[in-house]
């Protein structure tokens, strides 16, 4: 789902990973668009998801429902367009590109919201498993997509989350192949982060999860694996934006599939132990 | 601000730490109330506040943005008296001994709300420190204010909590006294239980909190230090009640202080690693 004109903004300059998160907001703000993965390393990227105040109650309320899935980091009051996490941010302006929603339906993609912008929008920023990814790598686990140059792989299950009001949908994972020696330091470093997906919520065969075909994810990219490889996967955070394709709320705004919002936070403030 | 007439359970019947969370609840049900630490033992205990649909949005906001204060296991929806952590549960009837709230003020406590249920109450029901304090016990670490036979001693702060619409208030903390050889052990075993509190806010002088004196708690009973010990400082979940006598919302049910809903889940399972 990605926008195959915007390449990785880690390819597009090779110094992306060092940029302050302040910095990367500023060109992005500037019209800088790509997928995000490894900008402004360690700090922590989130999923923005902005609903018109009158679904904010529901969308909090998924969440709350479905933690794994929608760890919230913040929540803005109706109309502001900054947030506690980062400093000087204006959200409709400093992601790289967005995703706007009428109905359900796709209906535009820009790298700036003012004009869609309504001020009775309230903005949800949810953790993001790039913050897992760094501990994983710290522990020496090998993250094959991020090996392979690709995208991670996510697969909507038949897992159904719990509905909250008006707000239903299917549990999105993504899906990550780790060798079996390591596969007990991914368990662990992901479960000390339970405010960004926290420990798996499945390993082994996809069937459990109602997914038929690992090779043909339904965003993302597919990965390959290592015979012996154990397929782990994790709740995603594009649950939310397959709640709102399911669920039909008459407006939102998104972040387009991995071009994520930079917070000033560091991705190891939200481990617990 | 325990009813000292209601006596600990634990003390009124010797097998109350083997009671099942149901057969606790069907106690409770019949009339038997009293502070509940002990019982069930194993079992979550969880704080009970219950809003007007019309509050619902603001006290899900205040716990999102004080998590370690209002870490929200569970959210009704409006009018629905049970709750996916305990089977067959009744919210108007199965805790020991409520709380009353009619503008901030506390107008009863009596031990069933049949008689003030509204159908458009919504229903929080939110971690409590009876959880880590198991951990902190299985690791080892001498919990004071149980071996004196007392209730923990909370403070109300100089921190304020974020506010949320209407919703502000003080945070407020528990304190327990821990000896510096097993400091590391509380503050490991609590982290690793983020759901029901997690790591303290605070270690050292109480004058930081804002706190004159420890021997003087704003609830709870005062404990006994020995002289190396360290002022350990939780966030406390009787924080929300102090927001609701700050804001004072029309209407508001809570269980009364030390008198908790026994759920059917079980304390290792907020425990992420």
């Amino acid at each position: 789902m990605n926008r195959t004109e915007d390449r990785p903004l880690t390819v597009v300059d090779e110094h992306a990973h060092a940029w302050s998160p302040a910095s990367a907001r500023a060109r992005f703000r500037d019209g800088l668009a790509g997928p995000t993965a490894g900008v402004a390393a360690g700090h922590t990227q989130v999923n923005l998801i902005s609903v018109p105040a009158d679904w904010a109650y529901d969308t909090l309320l998924f969440c709350q429902r479905n933690p794994k899935a929608c760890p919230v980091l913040d929540v803005t009051d109706a109309g502001d367009v900054t947030t506690a996490l980062a400093d000087g941010a204006d959200l409709r302006t400093d992601l790289p590109r967005y995703r706007v929603w009428q109905d359900g339906e796709l209906v535009d993609e820009p790298t700036d919201v003012r004009a869609y912008w309504r001020d009775d929008l309230v903005s949800f920023l949810i953790g993001c498993s790039f913050t897992f990814e760094w501990a994983l790598a710290g522990a020496g686990v090998p993250i094959r997509h991020i090996q392979q140059g690709r995208n991670v792989p996510m697969y909507v299950t038949s897992r159904r989350c719990r509905p909250a009001g008006r707000l239903r949908g299917p549990l999105v994972v993504s899906m990550r192949p780790v060798p079996p020696e390591h596969l007990s330091a991914a368990l662990r470093e992901s479960s000390l982060l339970p405010a960004v997906h926290g420990s798996p919520v499945h390993c082994g065969p996809a069937s459990a999860l109602g997914i038929e075909d690992l090779g043909r994810p339904d965003f993302g990219d597919p990965v390959d694996a290592e015979p012996d490889d154990i397929p782990v996967f994790w709740a995603c955070g594009v649950t939310p934006q397959a709640a709102v394709m399911a669920s039909r709320p008459p407006f939102a705004l998104t972040h387009a599939p991995g071009q994520m919002f930079l917070t000033d936070a560091r991705d190891d403030q939200y481990r617990v132990a």
